[in-house]
């Protein structure tokens, strides 16, 4: 099958010099996308600059974005030509708008202004003690890709930190239903090490947990080629 | 001599997700450590897990930092021992304090009051359209090297983006005094690219420029062996 895997963490740019970026090693992509190499199939895998990445194969293409938006432009030139979409990568949330003194926000009388305002200078100047940072959120890329491409199969994650089983679960399951994804894998920053990974697949009717990222890329690829036949 | 440098860019946490990075990729600090391990300098080099690195080298130790909390008690331990630092990390100049939706803001009357607050999620929620992130100002390490160790050479960096070269030597020339440094290196995001990287080497009473890293790093071994004499 053709197979479209996301990796790595976003970043998105403060000014020239500075940006907030996800965190993301990119170390589950990377097995994810050899894993289903191994079993034939042909992958292309947008990541960053920054992640770890699979060793070359004829199979494999790798396509490098930085911020939301390059992802964004990059997803919905691609998804249609995919039959699943596996997007593991930890896509920024919000991205900066205007950056300033605290003496000019609190002048304000309607702080919505800042969200249509830009910063001139290439790298803000730091002479102030405190900045304020206005951010708008990013679109949520996930919940796109079924109006590009209907009969796609999406599998999105869920990162968490420090949450009960409960509550990981119940978000993930929103996120299947509001994204139309056929499998959400749950995961908790807390249980995330070297050489453990736990996570839950929440499927409609399924729950199944795994202990590490070998195990998520080998359940992937079963519940993939179930989709096949 | 025993050199201490530093290089790569700090990060600094919004939540345990997220951070603000300073972009810098260590290069730089790399060819320089380079420089002077083989004109038989002893080399203690702070850098970032990300940063690229010298080969192992028996004058040479590595000590990996992230934020510039850890970078300040690095140094605070370490400038004493030293008789030369060149610090050409590019060190976070401000730090999150608190992050919250627009209405949070908006009812306040006193916006001081946010930077004695802080965010008790692990990961920040993602509901609010916009966000607005306090942030305060990082200690200035720099000005505090010749506390600790006055009879250090102190040799600094500048980077600012797309000034004119009068304004840069200036703005160097004002840190060379503050923080009562033998050197500071004026550099200019704009001319700085793959096989280019033209610096300003600003002293009390001369400049000089050059064009490559390879450069920076020959006369900056230059100018050391001449403290040396």
């Amino acid at each position: 099958m053709k197979i479209l895997v996301t990796s790595g963490g976003t970043s998105e740019a403060i000014d020239s010099v500075r940006s907030i970026t996800n965190h993301s090693t990119g170390h589950l992509g990377k097995i994810i996308t050899e894993t289903l190499l191994s079993a034939g199939h042909e992958v292309c895998l947008i990541t960053t600059k920054r992640a770890l990445k699979p060793e070359p194969h004829p199979n494999l293409s790798i396509r490098e974005v930085t911020n939301t938006k390059d992802l964004l432009i990059e997803m919905q030139e691609r998804v249609q030509d995919y039959q699943v979409l596996i997007h593991s990568m930890a896509v920024s949330d919000y991205t900066p708008v205007y950056m300033t003194g605290l003496e000019e926000v609190q002048a304000s009388s309607n702080l919505k202004e800042f969200l249509s305002k830009q910063n001139h200078q290439a790298k803000i100047s730091s002479t102030d003690e405190v900045q304020v940072l206005f951010l708008k959120k990013t679109p949520k890329i996930i919940s796109l890709v079924k109006e590009w491409n209907p009969t796609i199969h999406l599998i999105g994650f869920k990162l968490l930190v420090d949450v009960t089983e409960d509550h990981l679960v119940d978000i993930a399951r929103k996120s299947l239903i509001k994204n139309q994804a056929d499998l959400i894998i749950a995961n908790d920053l807390t249980q995330i090490s070297a050489d453990q990974h736990r996570a839950i697949f929440v499927e409609k009717n399924q729950l199944q947990t795994v202990q590490t990222k070998e195990e998520i890329a080998e359940l992937l690829l079963e519940k993939i080629q179930a989709y096949h036949s």
